[in-house]
C-alpha cells in the first residue's frame, strides 16, 4: 500500500456525514500532509465552491485548501474549456455551478447558448427546464454535473441531480453528457491536477457506484470504506471489486502502520 | 362507416390548434348531434377542468357540454375509486387535476397518501419533487396522467408531464402507472360513460403515438386526420395502420355523405 505517491478522497460518507465528520478522516488527513503525501477532494456535489468545501472540512477539524477540492462543477467548466474554449453557456444550478463556470471564463448566457449544463438546483422551476429543452433542441449540447439519483437527507432520499436532468433528456430524446463520478472525466481531470499516473494514486471513497467505480473505470486502484452508503456485504456480488476494503480509515492507518 | 354507434374525439389538433378551430371540427361535430350519434372528448392535458375544455370548445363553435369531456385527470381519479375507493392523494398538478381528484371524493393530503398523482404543473419545483419521492419510498402508488413527453407551444416543444414524471421514476426506481392516451385505462373510462361496445365506437385523432394508438391499444377501429401533429407519410412505416386516414374531417363527411 506505500506505493502510493498521491490520494483522491471523496467526501460525503468519507469525510463527513451532514454536519458530523466520519471517524478517522482528521487523522488520516493530518497522516497525508505529515508524509507530504498530495491528495484532492472529489465530490460530485455541484452546489458548492471550492472555497465553501474547504471552509466546511476546516471546520470539521479536517485540513483542506480550496486548491485540494475538486467539485463535478468544476471538472464540467474544464471540460466545456477543453473542448472548445471560452463558451457561452445556459446554466441551470447553484452557486457552485455559477462560480465554476465563471471562473473558468465561461459566460453565462439566457440565449443561443453552445452547451446547457445541469447542477442540482433546489429553485428548479417549469421555465428554467422549458429554456433548456429548446435549446438542446435547437443544437445545444447537452451536460450534467453527475448522474446522481438520490441524495441522502433527514427526510429521507431525496431527488439528485441525475434525476432532475431526466426532464431535459426524457423531453428532447437527447442522452445528457455525464461528468461526475462514476464517469472517469472528472477523475482525469483531478489526475491532472495533481500530476500523478494513475497507478500510483489511490481512490478513496464509501459509494461503490460512484466512488469505487469511478477509480475502477479510470483503471486506478481504489480503497473502499463502509461509513457511507454501500456495505461490504452488498459490494461482495459485484464482478469489479474494490482494490481494498476497510471498515474505516482508522483500520486503515493501523494496518498501514504495522506495515511500514 | 356507417355501423358506428359513437365516437370518442381528440382535441388538440383535431379539434382545435392552440386558439384557433381545426378546419371541419365545428361541422363534424354539429353533424354528430344532428344524426343523434353519441360522442366524447378525450385529452391528454390534466391542468383543465371538463368546464373549462367546454367552454373553449364553445367559444370556438364546437358544441359541447362538459358531461362529454373526458380527462386525463378525471381518468385518473377514477381510477383510483375503482382500485379502492376514496383515497389519500398527494398531488402535484394544476387546477384540472385537484378539481377531478376533489369531485371523485379523495382526499388532497400532504402527508401519508396512499396514492402519488403527478400532472403537468407549471409551478412544478423541488419541494414538490421531494414530498413525491419521499411518499413513494414509502409504499405510495405512483399514477402518472399522461406520458406526453413534450407540448408544442408557439415557443417550440416544452417539457409534457412525462417528461415530469421522469423525476419521481428515476429518482425512486419505481415505474408510474399512466392514465392517458395511448393508455387503454382513460379509453375504458370513456367507453363505459358512452356505453357502447368498442367495435361500435370510433376513436378520432391527429397523433399517431397518443390517439391511435390509444385506439389501437384498446381494440377500437380509428380514424386518423393530418390536421395535428402526425403525418400520413411518417405513419406509413409502422406496423399497426390506422382503419382510416383523411386529410381533415371535412373530406370524411363528404366521403360519408357519398355513401349513405
Amino acid at each position: 500500500m506505500s506505493h502510493y505517491k498521491a490520494y483522491l478522497i471523496d467526501l460525503d460518507g468519507t469525510m463527513y456525514r451532514g454536519a458530523k465528520p466520519v471517524e478517522g478522516a482528521s487523522e488520516f488527513v493530518k497522516y497525508l500532509e505529515t508524509k507530504h503525501l498530495p491528495f484532492m477532494f472529489l465530490t460530485n456535489n455541484s452546489s458548492k465552491t471550492a472555497v465553501q468545501v474547504a471552509d466546511k472540512l476546516n471546520d470539521l477539524g479536517i485540513p483542506a485548501h480550496y486548491e485540494q477540492i475538486m467539485t463535478s462543477s468544476m471538472a464540467t467548466a474544464i471540460y466545456i474549456s477543453q473542448q472548445q474554449g471560452p463558451s457561452k453557456v445556459y446554466v441551470i444550478g447553484e452557486q457552485g455551478l455559477r462560480d465554476a463556470m465563471f471562473k473558468e471564463g465561461h459566460e453565462l448566457v439566457d440565449d443561443n447558448p453552445d452547451f446547457v449544463v445541469i447542477g442540482i438546483d433546489h429553485n428548479i422551476n417549469y421555465e428554467k427546464l422549458t429554456k433548456a429543452c429548446l435549446h438542446v433542441r435547437n443544437g445545444a449540447a447537452l451536460i450534467s454535473t453527475n448522474a446522481d439519483r438520490a441524495i441522502p437527507t433527514e427526510r429521507g432520499m431525496v431527488p439528485g441531480n441525475g434525476a432532475l436532468t431526466s426532464v431535459i433528456s426524457v423531453s428532447t430524446g437527447t442522452e445528457p453528457l455525464f461528468i461526475g463520478k462514476p464517469e472517469s472525466i472528472i477523475m482525469d481531470q483531478a489526475l491532472a491536477r495533481l500530476g500523478y499516473d494513475r497507478d500510483r494514486v489511490l481512490m478513496i471513497g464509501d459509494n461503490y457506484h460512484t466512488d469505487i467505480s469511478a477509480g475502477i473505470n479510470a483503471g486506478m486502484d481504489t480503497l473502499m470504506v463502509e461509513t457511507g452508503v454501500s456495505s461490504f456485504q452488498e459490494v461482495k456480488s459485484y464482478e469489479k471489486q474494490p482494490t481494498y476494503k476497510y471498515k474505516n480509515l482508522i483500520d486503515w492507518m493501523i494496518e498501514k502502520k504495522q506495515k511500514d
